[in-house]
């Protein structure tokens, strides 16, 4: 790719990387039997859709009632909407049941009842446990509750119980492994517990872990029959920091012009700043972080430097604090790799995606 | 406007409110003699815009060379790009220097004579002070620096030396009005001995500040030529913590469907999260909020509910704790109003903006 044509923040990709960030959760997801129902909400991208196509997928995961509408109309058939059900988007959802096999989340028996009464299509529906996280969810422990909210849908005409879903996000929390292992089963031994309740009035459900950190890092899946990672495709400084990813396997870089240099207090300014990386932050050694700087070859980036970091953001502007001998380079003009905090947002902010060979991907939204 | 359209996350703009608060700052410029040059960055709209003009503006700043361009389309014939020369976009800022009298800013001696050597059109030139908030800009004590770079514009063509500015952002993270005060002086005594040593050489040259808390707690401007506030249009949750705005001043809401209630914990689940609100925060009595929820009467929002705040944000969730009596009053489906931490960032996050009577505006980037 000229590089040349490059003069403000843009979003790049390494396709390669990426590729194989999503070839090797294939694998594992083929290796332990579990359905590979991947998250799309990090990428947002009709074509990196194509790519886990490629690899066999046919279930994918969404976030919105409209980013389901975008994969659905490139061709994805099987979808489920992870987000607790909102009652106003009834009719989007309908239009969506009528043409694919949409699966819905539910945790409450008001919205139970609501999508029974309105439901016009057949569609399946999880119901949403919480085991740990306290985001949504039902308690995964408050079996009476569960209980109800499984009658509605039961006797529902048009829905289909699908069977629990979990989403351990404070495995983002974790401090090592042993705490994302220790997290991962427990979200598995209560899954499995709610199964063992239910199973005999219900043969045929299912149990759906999420978050990247397990699914990346853990190789007990026993008793869950599906996964739904989303940040995996691309990874970030989160996961590289969690220990989810090596540096090597981050798949998105903001490339940044330099506008300014004060080698006084070691520090280079870039344009990029929170509207194209997100304010999403890290602690790293005490300090808060909002990004690193990786060597760029002109085709891809390395290792993060040592002893740099973006130590702050205004709205266009970043700061990247760099104690490494590679500072006395940087000169005013040159553009570097800062690799995001957390990919999902700063793709969400960028709406744009650049791969290294200078291809441009359709994204949802696009700028 | 009828409320019931509304089915996703909406960011709602009170046109009254911002008009006010429009008034009120083009009236205390004039008060003060101050050239009024509001930063547009807040609400990135034309619409916005020409209510500004309304009030007898007709100098704006901006931060990006696209932002310029976005509103030299709209009329305005007078812009700062409040931001390091990018010289990557040399191309671009000679196509807009072509059409309308633009100022830019550097803080080098090797941005300086670039732009000496590649402006084609007549441009205003900043040099970018740092009066403490080392972010960018020449240390306002570094006379000898300050003087090298002012040789180099000096020396140029097609460059008009306009003055000094500065940004104290520092202000945002003052502890009281005090502390504003303090850092608010302690700019302005630094730029005055600035120009009382180049005053004789250069006889026309201004002193420029930026930031909302200063220009909207501060009386005393003495010697100050050129305010630049930009937040002041919107205000947030952030302005109205650090006492620089009323409650009532903040004329932007994201108005949130409620799609779960967790009674046990008092916290409401809303489709509204990091992807609409932004990542950004404040801390609150030692816990970091994300935003605070106000009383919406389908016509605008109030004084924000006491024992209530936004305590986290995931990409499309975002989870509110309310220890106030209305809590037992949400319902599934309702539309709650949240007034955002950082409105620049809301507003950049959602690319949308309709007001509280159902007008849709023009922003730049628009999805």
């Amino acid at each position: 790719m000229n590089f040349n044509m490059i003069n403000k923040p843009t979003l790049l990709l390494d396709e390669a990387k990426c590729r194989r960030n999503i070839r090797r959760m294939a694998q594992k997801a083929r290796k332990h039997k579990l359905i590979f129902r991947p998250h799309l909400k990090t990428h947002q991208s009709h074509e990196v859709g194509r790519w886990l196509r490629k690899e066999g997928v046919d279930k994918i995961t969404v976030s919105s009632v409209d980013m389901a509408r975008y994969f659905a109309d490139d061709g994805w058939e099987d979808l489920t909407i992870a987000f607790p059900l909102n009652i106003l988007e009834m009719d989007e959802i309908n239009e969506l049941a009528s043409r694919i096999r949409l699966n819905l989340l539910v945790e409450s028996t008001e919205s139970a009842k609501f999508l029974a009464e309105k439901l016009k299509h057949p569609a399946g529906v999880f119901i949403k446990i919480d085991a740990g996280y306290q985001r949504t969810g039902l308690p995964a422990e408050d079996i009476t509750a569960i209980g109800k909210v499984l009658k509605e849908l039961s006797e529902a005409e048009k829905i289909l119980f699908k069977g629990f879903i979990v989403h351990s996000g404070n495995t983002y929390y974790a401090g090592s492994k042993e705490e994302v292992r220790n997290i991962h089963q427990e979200s598995i031994n209560k899954l499995q517990k709610l199964k063992d309740h239910f199973v005999q009035d219900h043969p045929d459900h299912i149990l759906s872990i999420g978050d990247t950190p397990s699914c990346s890092m853990m190789d007990d899946f026993n008793g869950i029959d599906e996964i739904r990672p989303g940040n995996f495709v691309f990874y970030d400084v989160m996961q590289y920091q969690l220990g989810t990813c090596r540096a090597e396997d981050i798949a998105v870089a903001l490339l940044c012009p330099v506008v300014a240099k004060h080698p006084g207090r070691r520090e280079v300014v870039i344009y990029g700043g929170a509207v194209h990386l997100s304010k999403d932050s890290v602690q790293d050694e005490g300090k808060k972080i909002f990004g690193l700087l990786a060597p760029f070859d002109g085709n891809t980036w390395g290792t993060p430097y040592k002893n740099t970091l973006v130590r702050s953001l205004s709205q266009e502007h970043g700061i990247i604090r760099m104690e490494h001998p590679a500072f006395d380079e940087i000169g005013i003009g040159d553009l570097l790799a800062v690799l995001p905090v957390h990919s999902c947002l700063t793709l969400s902010a960028m709406r744009s995606l650049t791969t290294t060979t200078g291809k441009r991907l359709g994204v949802m939204l696009a700028v």
